[in-house]
């Protein structure tokens, strides 16, 4: 298929319908006593059952298994702020994906207004109809904001461009480890980027919470400007944070400089950001993760031509695609099915490990597929395992 | 079935999925194809395509057909203020029948929030997603102030407990003058209950806005303290702009004194408001609609013993029941279908005369059961000739 046919056919299939979601419900409705049983005046004693114990709607009511997808339509795929109505379409794919994996209804909510308090006061008061909320294509720094006042909702909420990306980078990671023989723990990281997907990353390798007990020897994290460091006086609040947790030589300069006898290349940034040549200055069997999208950092052939021992990239069709579909399915079922009040590192951490021993990694298949069935119960599996004992143990 | 039976059938089917929805989707995921053009990279083009033009979403997104049933949960049923999350079962309630009558997606929200100016808020933030919106169960007389302030959204936005009741109940009033031989222009109304419905009815039945062109002769309401005239200084505001469409005569006193010489008794009040000597002092062939929820005004056959000629209450064991159910799918089709802005007067009382001419009605049967499957086709239709003229013809 040519792009304009591939097009034509993604519009045909969204104008069909349209969309991509119906309700249905799963009891009959084609009698007067099915309405007076599921309508009045047979709600009544339900209605009542939960006014007495709020907790009871997730025993009588759709609110068990529902999550709302919410977004501003801030930064919308490689399309940034295309407004909450654009945004629709990419949050119906998460609400199929969603059912199709984890059996979960998920329901689009988009928001219009980009007002920081105004979002997370809307988002607050919609809450009490949902077990979860996946936050979507919310722009950094403003997601970190946002995420943060709402972890106190007593239901997961999760802004899955920085922890779904992150989580799955980390899989991978651990398999490029296995398959190039490299320990976690000695990896010098580069991570291009600092924005929602580039901190959550740093902040998982890094350990920052201290939670994990397990993080790589070093973390060099870049932005627009070069290697973030103590001496830079134009960091923000979230750039600032990791400092004490990265860059433990307190390195200065470019890119470049940093990815001298560096192991990993993890590009969360802009098309074309590495050099093929600077390739060639990184430690033996160099791991090159170019997740930019939709145009890499660099294409995985260029990658391997100057020497890169494994690429993966954001993309379908290149091998091993960083997509966080991997994780968000499972690690929200996983939450929701043991009632977790957050998704804290912990969890993110043992997705991750869940991840990665679904399968045998081999060079061109570090990740599991998507479709692979014994990838959302091995993450609901880990989840669940915490839930009981609270404990973090990576088999 | 004792109460005790039809309750706890109610409650497990209740917490059989659990609740009453679940998402679907009417496109297949089972291959990486599938996925690449619902999902990343295929909805790039969508989202681009309604970044450029935003009505674009009503072609290539379940907007189209979305609505959002929204409650605070603060006047539930006849259960009163019991919060957002006891109120869900209501919800799903509705969302299932507008599936089924209208197929309309309609989605519960509820708010946890109480204060005016946040739900309005709110729902405004959350708009952008949905075709319409079913505002259910806000008490009054802040229900008025919620949904005023929402009709600019440009997607029809409606309160059920005040429109839907009205509506049905001018339905059932057309269909009892047909059948008890009276003039609807003759008619003197007595309305009991100055709440969400007793203020909705009185103005379609006075024709407020001066748009339909037809009203009843008088409308007398009462509240609990009594008639309503223009030299009381109690009155609220939704009460007091009342006055000069209401009570000709100026009449003071109870509501016994009111229904003296009247033709209907409207009741949206409370159980056994209606005491059944006071229905001989009415005109002849009284016309009594009862509507207290669970307990009416008045039995029906206390009613017909006292001399009533045509009752009608809130329930469905019993004939006659005025139920929005029967117009709200067929209402928010009709509207979202022609992309109308706002569901207004006119709308309202040519769907009223819509669901009285679908039967050929009579004492017992004054309304169309809710599963006639002629009875939305018909609204529709009525709102779609409305949409294509803009003119008001009861035929």
């Amino acid at each position: 298929m040519t792009t304009e046919e591939f097009n034509k056919k993604a519009q045909e299939l969204h104008q069909k319908t349209p969309g991509k979601l119906e309700l249905k419900s799963p009891l009959p409705l084609n009698t007067r006593e099915d309405l007076s049983l599921l309508y009045t005046p047979g709600v009544g004693s339900i209605c009542k059952a939960i006014a007495n114990d709020k907790s009871k709607a997730l025993q009588y009511t759709s609110k068990a298994n529902s999550i709302a997808v919410i977004s501003d339509g801030s930064a919308v795929l490689g399309l940034g702020n295309i407004g909450p109505e654009a945004a629709l379409p990419v949050m119906e794919g998460k609400a199929i994906i969603f059912k199709k994996f984890a059996d979960l209804n998920a329901w689009p909510i988009v928001i219009g207004t980009e007002n920081i308090k105004d979002i997370i006061k809307t988002i607050k008061n919609i809450s009490p109809g949902f077990a979860g909320i996946n936050l979507e294509d919310f722009a950094a720094p403003k997601c970190f904001e946002i995420e943060a006042e709402l972890q106190n909702l007593g239901i997961p909420v999760m802004h899955d461009d920085q922890h779904g990306t992150a989580i799955v980078a980390y899989a991978a990671l651990l398999n490029a480890c296995k398959v190039s023989d490299k320990d976690f723990e000695d990896l010098t990281v580069v991570v291009n980027g600092a924005g929602a997907a580039g901190i959550a990353i740093t902040k998982m390798l890094t350990d920052f919470e201290g939670k994990i007990g397990k993080k790589v020897a070093n973390v060099i994290i870049c932005d627009s400007k070069g290697i973030i460091h103590r001496d830079r006086d134009d960091l923000n609040l979230y750039k600032r944070e990791l400092i004490p947790y990265i860059n433990t030589g307190n390195l200065q300069g470019t890119l470049e400089m940093a990815l001298h006898q560096s192991d990993v290349f993890m590009g969360v940034s802009v098309a074309g950001a590495l050099k093929p040549e600077w390739i060639k200055n990184m430690n033996e069997k160099p791991i090159i993760f170019a997740m930019a999208n939709p145009i890499p950092e660099i294409y995985p052939n260029t990658a391997e031509k100057n020497g890169a021992f494994i690429t993966a990239t954001g993309r379908s069709d290149f091998p091993n695609q960083i997509n966080n579909a991997l994780v968000f399915p499972g690690i929200f079922k996983g939450a929701i099915q043991n009632r977790l009040p957050n998704i804290n590192i912990e969890m993110k951490a043992l997705a991750a490990h869940a991840i990665a021993k679904t399968i045998e990694p081999t060079q061109k298949n570090l990740l599991p597929n998507i479709f692979n069935i014994e990838l959302v119960p091995n993450i609901v599996e880990a989840i669940t395992s915490y839930a009981k004992s609270r404990e973090v143990i990576f088999s």
